[in-house]
Parts: C-alpha cells; structure tokens; sequence
C-alpha cells in the first residue's frame, strides 16, 4: 500500500531509517549554526551549557523517559462486524480492507503532544477497527454511502500529523470506526503548465509532487514542518499554511478546485481562474477536516521554480521594534516570501543551543551593539533575481528604519537548512522528561501584541505551579497585509504524575487567553478535536448552526469524522 | 436619505446634472484619444466615419428612439397592507419607510439592458412595493424578522447598477416586496492604519469612502465601471472585480470580515489576517446577493496610495500572440497591476471611434509595422517607484518577447481618463436603435482560446438573423496565473418589434456556448435572476442543495432576494 514512508508510530520520522539520518545537518554543531539540531540523544540535542541553562530555569531534572515497547502498546479487538467488513471487501477488495494491530496502530491518532504521549505510555484506544484504502472518487463515494448505510464511522487519513486531534475518531455514539487512508490516490493525474494547475491525487505528499514539478521547472512551494509526511488533501482540509505562505500563499490560495466525495454524493467545487456565480463552495471544502465528506483530487496552482533564493537574518532591538518593523513592510507589500521573527525568548534559546566559534562571534557582535536582549528575524525572499533584488533593497531601508541591523546570510541558509528539524528535536526531549508541545494564532497588527501577552501570561501561570517555569517562545511566521501569525513553542518540566492533565489545562487555558485578546482560535493548525469547545466563540452559535446545516445535507448520519469541527 | 447622487431612471448617470458634464473627457475628440466618449448626442459620440462604419457594418440605419417620459411610466399600486407598513414604520420611524411613486421607480430594478429597455418602454412592473431605509445592523435583523413573519419579499438596495437582474424581486409566490436601501449606513465606521483595515457601511459607495482614505494617504483602489454608484456593500454580494483587480485583488481579496443580518439573527464573519477554524464562512455571504441576508458592515483591507502610477499601451499582432504574452506574464508573476488585451474587433472599433491627429499617425503606425489588424494591449502599473520600474522591466522583456510592441502612453492615460464612460455612452447608443450589451466570463489560459471562439460564434449567429450582423468586441480584462477572465461588449441593430425577445435568445445561446467551453457562468457580474438556469451546471445538483441548506436554515420563510442566485 504505502509507497511513501510511513511515519514511526510514538514519535516522528521514517521507522525504517536510523533517526540520526533522518534530517541533514548532522555536521552543525561545529560550524556555527543556530538551529536545534536534530539528534537522537540529548546530550547531542543540547549543548552541554544549554542543557545546564535549561535544567535550571525550567526547574527540570533530565530523566530517562523512554515509550514502552511497540508490542506493548494496548489495542483493543476491532470492533468492525464480519458483515461490514465483508461489504467493506466486496467493494474494494479483500487487500484493501484491513483490521491488523500493525494497520491500526498505524492509523491511531495524530503527532500532537498528547498523541505521543499516549503513545508512549501504551495506550492507543483512539485506534481506527479498521483500515480501508479507496483506488478513486467513485470507490470513496460508494464507500460513504456503505458507511453511512451501516452506521460505520469514517476517519479520512492522510500523513497522520494532526496536532489537533483531527483523527481522534471520536463518536458520540460509540460506532465502529474505519480509517480510510488515501496512500492508494497519490499520483499526479494531469498537468496544464500554460495555466499553472496540477491535478492530484489527496494521498500525495509533497516530496513526491515538488519531485514531479522539477522535472518540468515548476514548484508548488507549500512547505509546513509537517512536510516530510503531511498529504496535499491534509493540507485542504486543515488550511495548511507552510513556511513560505507570506510569498506563495497559504494552501488556501494554491487551491483551484477540488472534488470532494459525500455520503450524498460527488462535489466539483473551484472554477479557476475566479467565478461570481454565487458563494463560494470550495472554500467549504477548504477546513471541513473530513466533517463533510473526503477530499479525493485536488487542482493546484504551481509556479516556476524560483531562480534566486536569498535568505538572511536581521536583529531588532526588541520585540516591539520587530513587530513595527515587519507591520511596516507589510502595509507597504514589502514582505518576504519567508518571515520569522523570534521574540527575546526564542532568540535567547536558539542563540544558546548553537555553538562553535560562529555562534559565539555573533552573539558576542549582537551585544556589543546592544541587541543582547534583541529578536532575530529571518527573511527569504524568492523569485526573478532582479525583482528579488528589487524588493530585498526597498525592504532592507524600511528595516533600517526601523533600527534593524543585518546579521548576515549564515542565519538565514542555518534555518533553511533545519527548517523540518524541530519534530525530530522533539522526541528526543520527550525522551528526557520535557513537556514540549506547540500552538499558534493569528491577529490583527493591532491586536497581536495584546495576543502574546495575553497567552505567555496564561501559559506561565498554568506551567508555573509546583515550583516549575516554563519556557514559552514564540515567533511571527505568516505576515499579511493586516496581521500576523504567532507561533508559541512551550518547554517544561513534565509532571509525571498527571502529564496529560497538566497539558490540558494550559493549553486551555491559553486558549482562552488567545481567543479574548482577539486571536484567531487556529492560524494553520485546524480546529481538530483539541479546538472544538472554542468553535462557537470564533464564529458564533449561528455560523456552527450553518455548518451543521451543510453537515447535515451532505452527511446526514453523521458518519463523517463526528469527532471534529462541530462542538458536541 | 442620499447624501450620494442618485442614477437616472432610465439610464445612466446623476440625473441634477447635465449629460454632457458628467464625465471628463469631453474636450478629447481633438487629441487623439482612442476611447468613445461619453456625449448625449450620437453625433458627438461617434465620429461621422465611425457613425457610417458601424452602419454599414451592422445593417443599422440610426433613427430616434427615445424613452417614454418618466412620467408616463406604468406602475401599479403598493400591494404593501397598512397593517405591514404601519409595523415597518413602527420598527424604523415613519420617514424611513416610502410608497410614493418617486421611491418606488428609483428602486426598480437595475441596469442591465433588459432593465434599461424596460424602463425605456414605460415598464416598472418590477418595481417594490414600499423602500425602506434601516440605520444600524440591529434595525436590520429585526426587519429581516418582521418581514419574515409577515411574508414580505426583502430585496436589498446598495447603488441599483445589478446587470444581471439582481434587484428583480421575482417571487413565486408573489408575496409584497420591500426595498431595502443601505443609503443611511454609508459611513466610515472605524480606521485601523497599523492593520490596514477600514470598517464601513454597506451604503458607501468608492467615492466617498476613498475621498475619506485620501486624508491618511491610503486607499482602497477597488474601481469597477460602475464605482461612481454602485456601494460597498453591492460589490460583496456580487463578488465584484474592479478594473485593477489583476494588482489589489478581486472584492473577495479585499474583505477582511463582514456583518451579516438574517432572518435567524447575525452573523460575524472573517478574522483577520487568516484562520483554519473551519471552513470559511466568509465565503458563504461573499456573492450571496441578498439571498441569505442583508450585509450591514464590512472590514476592509486598505493600502497606501501608490506613489507611481504608469500606464501604456502595447500592441500584439494578433489576438492569439497577445494572450500569449499575458499568460507568460501570469506564469512569472508579472501581470501589471491593469491589463486589459483587447481583440482585433474591440481594438479596430476604438481606433475607429478615436479622432485627430494623433489618432490618424497611430493607425498609420500600426499598419506601417504590420499591426493593423492587430490587439491593443493597455496596461497599468502602480506602486512604491523603485519596485514599478523594476516590474516594467521585466514584464517588458517578456511582451517583447511574445513580439509585443510599445505604442506609448498616451494610449494608457487615454484609457484611464474615460475608465468610467461606457454606461454613458450606451444611453446616446440606445437612443439610436442600437442594441447594446455586455457579457463577461473567465476560463484557464488553456480554455480560453475556445471559450472566446465559442461565445463570438453564438452571438454571431443568434443577432445575426433579419440581415443584421452584430458588432462583437472582447476583451481580457483580469489576469491570474491560472487564466483570465473575458469581457465581451455586443452592439448590434435593434429589433424594434421584439427587442427582449432578441437579447434573451442572443445571451441564452451565448451562455449556453461559454458553460460548456468550460467558461464560467460569470466572473464578476454575479448569478442574479439573469443566470439562475445555469447555476446548477456550474456548482451541481449538489452544489445547489448546500446553498439552499444553508438559505433554509438562515432564510426559513425565503423572503431574502427569492428571485436571485438559486434556480427555482
């Protein structure tokens, strides 16, 4: 079935590959770089005085933590009947329908903190009774119609990295449940390069598509952490935004159309290149997260591959410096393709995790020029050299302006260069005793400072008990015109004792910090299972009184994902 | 009640003034401009040889064929009962609520060609029974409550320029309707500079809100042809595009958020910059057209006013070469920010309408360099300088490429200078026998081709019966990456006996033929009553029954815009 690599099942990165030689860098450490860089045991994670630095401000001990054993992990008996999963066989094929432990456990939940930690400690009761792998848009049609006719429940999976439990498979009334993975429609059906569009299969990854384009000197440039595993139709129906969205465009706008399969029926929705005729239904499509039907092509808009790529770093002052800077260079469109700017604390720690001679020439400049307590910014910028020439010099004199000073193009190719490291970073820091786990929201320029505080402030208080101090760094990654992202990284002691709950209530708590000051519940994340209870305070009790109406034409028993999207 | 100008009855234009000063431009007959200019006479609107051209061309004999007087025209009494007045006077003040006979006609329907002949002939049969003028969001959804309770017909009022029947008010069930006016909700409601975003009323319309946007030096640059009347509000329902949509982005691209009343409450939707929770809400009221509710606020995304502004015109030797080089200018993210190819037929008739000297040394140039039956090419830059001259260059090198060559200036700013005229124009036309109407469409750079053969073809055929040959004259007028949209301007002889009857045809076969060359139904003139038969050949069967899930569970009693969007 899979001809692209799965993901390992308590953690990230291709089981079958040794977990050092999953990323490159390996060589970094010496060379000056600045990034975490992706190794499988601590000492090599962290640098001897990071680690130092971090035991004492997080109040952490580092501690063996390891996951039980993969044989260990509890799986209870599928719960799929003989006589669906017979009917399953007869339309797809006996091959194609699956209830092993292997399979199962394969398609248990997502890669969020939660998920791993279940994991780790054996337990995978979210696990799907059965795995099933469509061949097309008809077989998958004709598959929600059965399900729906026998009360089956559908997960649709694509790469599995859901950090929102977007795979939870949660029922309210406790039906079986089948994940239908898509890894069998994963190829490129067509491609029109005078109008940009590819069409696709939703399984497809983006290694596997960005591989294709090459050869025809086109890219499509979506590129979130996830990237590795993550699937194109995942990326439709979660509203993907990758690193360089601020120039490409989140995945949103790479979508021409899509079809989509309902237990009532085939959807074409998208009439590139833009329509009047009526509201816009794909944009439906676009964040159903397998509430409303599965995703089963997708037409995308691809481009010429970029022939200059220029990637630097910048220094501000501060925080507040930083955010004026790029609001700036927003309202002026003036944006980098690629935008990241790291507040003091994010700055700090990756400032500290580097080492060799460079690191230490740069921090010793960046505070002799007294941007010691100052936030790295690192820009990109792709395209047609001279245009790209153009905008780097109109953007560099609004960041002097506003008291920014380059620091050179070593941060800037350091970070490409790690750009999908941290979930590899992030097993080995659980394996040492780490609550790690990231969230993120998007405001308005004018709210977005009030936003940060308000969530720093939340996620302190709630980690902070019991003499622990966490470690919140956040950074802005997508600008716009009106606003920006804001992406929080959470380091702490885990509380061994309840380390779920301990999650759960400062990510709560957070969340409501981030959605009173006005941030959006989820940039780029998806509401998941993790975000419903918020749903209705992001779009009103009406707006979810219009999307169940829509659940309930295209879905009327609620066989669709039942555990996402929609509060209960 | 209006602050802002009014349109004429029967035509277009601000009825206090006088015809001829209603634009500017009326001095450039002698310059050598290329475009029509907007005069009340034919004699001034068309030179002696274009006048003579076009009458042979056509089969047209010019001959006086005015509107009855405005007095003359037929309206029937207000089916509107005193119980239902007194109750709407009751919610919103007795002065805001009109039955009299001026009200009544100047709400009547829009300004289409149908409209306009209609009205010409003496005929308000689509008039409303009462307007009414809500002053806030809450008076509106109360309204939209009441009448829902009553059974009145609500047909929502921004700057009556629909040309696709949208303010038709059909009922099936002939039940009263009212017109809403959003003229009291026609203000700057907030200014958030630092975000780029502007909240206003529905009722504003370009003008003013950008005479407001002019005092911090921003603007909005949303400029369709009918910007001097139509509203804010109108564009969003409609899904409008403006003539620098190709640069700022369609209407869609420029709503940050709107407020929308319904029968079942209101609702708030878009979160600035961006966000994943869900599928996107704001795309379901975008295009709505009344259908779903009444929009009474919108947040809107603003910008600096560009500091440089360069038009010029190009010309291509031939129709097929020019949309080439638009489509290599789409693939490289070149487009200019205005683009506007037009065909040989569209580019023969302007040069032929254009007079003096300089006009007569062009068409002498041109021919000279084997352009005479060539495609004028109009395009506009605008922007921070540095960046405009950088995008010139390369845009440049690519028309060059495609064996474009540079026609100069004046030929832009001509353009620019009558940007707003054709409406004008059309009445002097009408009032000589002329049939004259528009239609648009847009297609992949792949389709387009046929798309455009396809639509001249049945246009061609159906105006062409009775020995009469219709002027068929088309243009790209918004380029994307993935196509263009085509813009097609149709004069041909009237037929006196049935006029209707001869449009209905012409534009059912046009449709027909566009639908099925894989043109969409409309790219920014919206569905409205004109284009309900073919909704479902654009979205599905399926497509069509979540719109009206989604009307059902707003609109319970179908009392918003019944005769628009959803086919019967």
């Amino acid at each position: 079935m899979p001809e692209q690599p799965e993901l390992t099942i308590q953690g990230w990165g291709d089981p079958t590959r040794p977990r050092d030689a999953t990323v490159a860098g390996g060589d970094d450490g010496a060379d000056g770089s600045l990034q975490l860089a992706p190794f499988p045991d601590l000492a090599e994670v962290l640098p001897k005085v990071a680690r130092k630095h971090l035991s004492r401000e997080l109040g952490w001990t580092p501690r063996p933590t390891p996951p039980v054993a993969v044989a260990d992990i509890r799986l209870a008996p599928s719960r799929l009947s003989e006589e669906c999963r017979l009917r399953l066989a007869l339309l797809l094929g006996e091959e194609h329908v699956r209830t092993d432990r292997a399979a199962r456990l394969r398609h248990a939940g997502g890669k969020s903190y939660l998920d791993l930690l279940r994991r780790r400690e054996g337990d995978a009761s979210d696990a799907p009774d059965a795995v099933v792998t469509p061949g097309s848009t008809e077989e998958t049609a004709e598959l929600l119609a059965l399900c729906s006719e026998m009360g089956v429940v559908v997960v649709p999976f694509g790469g599995g990295t859901s950090v929102v439990g977007g795979l939870a498979g949660i029922d309210a009334d406790d039906r079986p449940s089948i994940s239908v993975d898509m890894g069998r429609m994963a190829r490129v059906r067509a491609l029109d390069v005078p109008s940009s569009l590819v069409t696709v299969g939703p399984g497809m990854r983006g290694p596997a598509l960005e591989a294709h384009l090459e050869r025809h000197d086109l890219t499509l440039g979506h590129l979130p952490q996830s990237w590795e595993f993550a699937t194109l139709g995942g990326y439709a129906a979660t509203r993907s935004a990758g690193q360089a969205s601020t120039g490409v465009g989140r995945f949103d706008d790479l979508v021409a159309g899509v079809t989509m399969a309902t237990p009532s029926g085939v959807l074409e929705l998208g009439h590139p290149p833009a329509s009047a005729a009526g509201p816009d239904l794909l944009g439906l499509a676009l964040g159903s997260e397998g509430a409303l039907g599965i995703i089963t092509e997708l037409r995308l808009r691809v481009r010429p591959k970029p022939r200059a790529l220029e990637y630097e770093g910048w220094s501000f002052r501060s925080w507040a410096a930083g955010l004026a800077g790029l609001q700036r260079l927003a309202r002026h469109d003036l944006l980098p393709d690629v935008v990241r700017l790291s507040d003091p604390d994010e700055t700090r720690a990756n400032l500290l995790m580097a080492s060799g001679p460079g690191a230490r020439a740069l921090r010793a400049s960046l505070r002799g020029r007294r941007h010691g307590q100052g936030c790295l910014l690192v820009v990109g910028w792709e395209g047609l050299p001279t245009l790209v020439r153009a905008r780097m010099r109109a953007a560099a004199s609004v960041l002097r302006d506003g008291g920014a000073i380059r620091v050179g193009r070593r941060v800037g190719e350091s970070w490409r260069k790690h750009r999908f490291a941290a979930p590899y970073t992030r097993d080995s820091l659980l394996d040492a005793g780490l609550l790690v786990e990231t969230l993120e929201t998007a405001a308005t320029w004018t709210a977005l400072p009030a936003v940060y505080d308000a969530v720093r402030k939340a996620l302190r208080e709630s980690l902070g008990r019991g003499g622990r101090t966490p470690l919140v760094m956040s950074h802005v990654s997508h600008g716009y015109a009106t606003g920006a992202s804001l992406y929080v990284t959470v380091l702490a002691d885990r509380d061994d004792a309840l380390p779920i709950q301990q999650w759960l209530s400062a990510k709560r708590a957070a969340t409501d910090a981030l959605v009173a000051a006005g941030g959006t519940l989820t940039h780029h994340h998806a509401v998941g299972a993790d975000h419903r209870p918020w749903l209705e305070r992001e779009i009103g009790p009406l707006g979810v009184e219009v999307l169940r109406a829509v659940k309930e034409r295209l879905d009327p028993r609620g066989i669709c994902n039942p555990g996402v999207l929609l509060p209960d």
